[in-house]
């Protein structure tokens, strides 16, 4: 494991950031969100500067009610025509429904394990199994003019099996690639990830799935979020997944913190002069409305201590609300 | 700011890690620790391979009671002869007394900031008064064989004064490095170092103080510590304190955490590969005894998710206790 540091590139001017709060969060969330609560927290994230929003799945009602009300919301939402939604199907059935509202999105995201044992455990199906449904799948999403986004869950390890190859994870997303996806996500499921592994394996993943956007998505479950996020940075990976608030991700062990919270990562993104798009000032302020709905404190950073420029006023008492 | 990167040097076998939660920790607590406490918690982290401790500091009682019994604590621990302990101090009162008990440590801390009005507020001084008092006070530390360190606190940052010049730090560091000390951290006191600022500080660092031990004291304020660890890893810096359960640090503004945690500290460097002395189950369980003690959940991640390996088994419900 002890390979010399390769080439590394310099910090990029500017990362794309798809915020999945609304649905990886509300999904994992012991008690259903109102509708309208997160009709207005998404109307909210929207007017934030972030480009690129998960807004919903389309998961049968009585395995994940939290996000039984997909319809009510993309029908409900009003947000910038420059925002970007996806919604996830976890399969043929979930995407002939979702199919039916797709004037009210841009991009479908599907998703399997690189782990046999975690990919049974979540959708009940060998990999094999899925990746021949996703194979038909992409090239539905694809001829509705839909973009497509896959994500490889346990790209880092699994809680079951222990160490996941990279070579399986490149397997798969080879066959995704040539399947007509345009980008592909590699999620630390339950933050088993740790930033020498980061850099080796998108020194490799970039080489393995030349042309397609390669997109990270940590955990912060062990604290390592925003280091595994700079290790990927240093690799050359321009496109992160993060969730509002600290909301959702895997709670296992149970507890665990899940997602990266997307405050904490533009924070660190803007602090190091890399651009996002994004009104951290007002992105705080929708991780507190989530906060208030919640009627719980968040574990999110930022929410608490704000952006470095804010600490001065917040210790002279002229802080803003 | 763009600097582009410098050449980094490959990831180290071994860094040093100074656990600091005994004094920093200790002392942010609203609530006095009991001084029985405080031994067993001081004695049971001494025999987690941890190599250098910070264990009392010799302030005014009546300024800090958290730490009014720091004699009692160095008559009462029993640690392995092969831990190095600290002692801080804030001025020549405080080391006249810490200097009747020198049998019972093997270095003395002292500290300054590196901002006006972060030093005012901390120590009722001017920089340049305190570092005179410093230059008086580091050769009688030497000549009794102890070992002497120095922390600048708000090196990258005041939460008073905004942005704080490197040449500063590195100046005042020149200073204490003339005086004869043997190791100088650089506090990021209230969280406002990113991974770019690390980067280009510690680059300059080991060019202007050669010859010293460069030490890291990063806070996870901002959700971004150990994302600054692994830049200044990347820099050269092999040597970082940090504070178990999380505890302490600056909570500026308020509510925010303060130091990272030995715990996720040493989880990161350990899945990295690198090699730190410490046994990581038996620092989990120390920081779960201070977590008992306290009465409260503290914040590291660690201490909730376990290491990397134990993922598996707490999933599988053969989690340790």
């Amino acid at each position: 494991m002890r390979a010399r540091l390769r080439q590394l590139s310099d910090y990029p001017e500017r990362v794309r950031v798809r915020e999945v709060g609304p649905r990886d969060g509300f999904q994992n969330e012991p008690e259903r969100i109102a509708t309208e609560d997160k009709i207005r927290l998404i109307d909210r994230l929207a007017r934030t500067g972030l480009a690129h929003i998960e807004v919903a799945s389309f998961v049968r009602p009585d395995v994940i009610p939290q996000l039984d009300d997909a319809i009510a919301v993309l029908d409900g939402i009003d947000v910038p025509v420059d925002v970007a939604l996806s919604v996830l199907v976890p399969n043929e059935r979930g995407l002939q429904t979702a199919l039916e509202h797709k004037n009210r999105f841009h991009e479908v995201a599907i998703f399997l394990s690189a782990s046999e044992t975690h990919n049974r455990k979540n959708v009940n199906r060998s990999i094999e199994e899925s990746l021949e449904a996703l194979e038909r799948m992409v090239p539905v999403i694809k001829n509705e003019g839909l973009r497509c986004s896959a994500v490889i869950a346990t790209s880092f390890g699994c809680p079951y099996e222990g160490p996941v190859e990279p070579a399986k994870v490149f397997e798969i997303g080879g066959r995704l690639a040539a399947a007509g996806i345009d980008e592909l996500g590699f999620g630390d499921t339950t933050g088993m990830a740790n930033p020498r592994q980061v850099r080796e394996f998108f020194g490799q993943a970039f080489g393995e799935l030349s042309g397609l956007e390669l997109t990270a998505h940590f955990h912060n479950t062990r604290g390592q979020g925003l280091a595994n996020v700079l290790a990927a940075l240093e690799t050359g990976v321009r496109s992160f997944e993060s969730s509002f608030g600290e909301l959702g991700g895997c709670p296992v062990p149970p507890g665990s913190t899940g997602n990266i919270a997307t405050e904490d990562l533009i924070s660190m993104l803007h602090e190091m002069g890399i651009e996002t798009g994004v009104d951290l000032d007002a992105l705080i302020e929708a991780s507190r409305a989530v906060q208030e709905v919640l009627g719980r404190r968040l574990t999110s950073h930022v929410i608490v201590a704000g952006p470095v420029g804010w600490g001065r006023r917040e210790v002279l008492g002229q802080a803003p609300t």
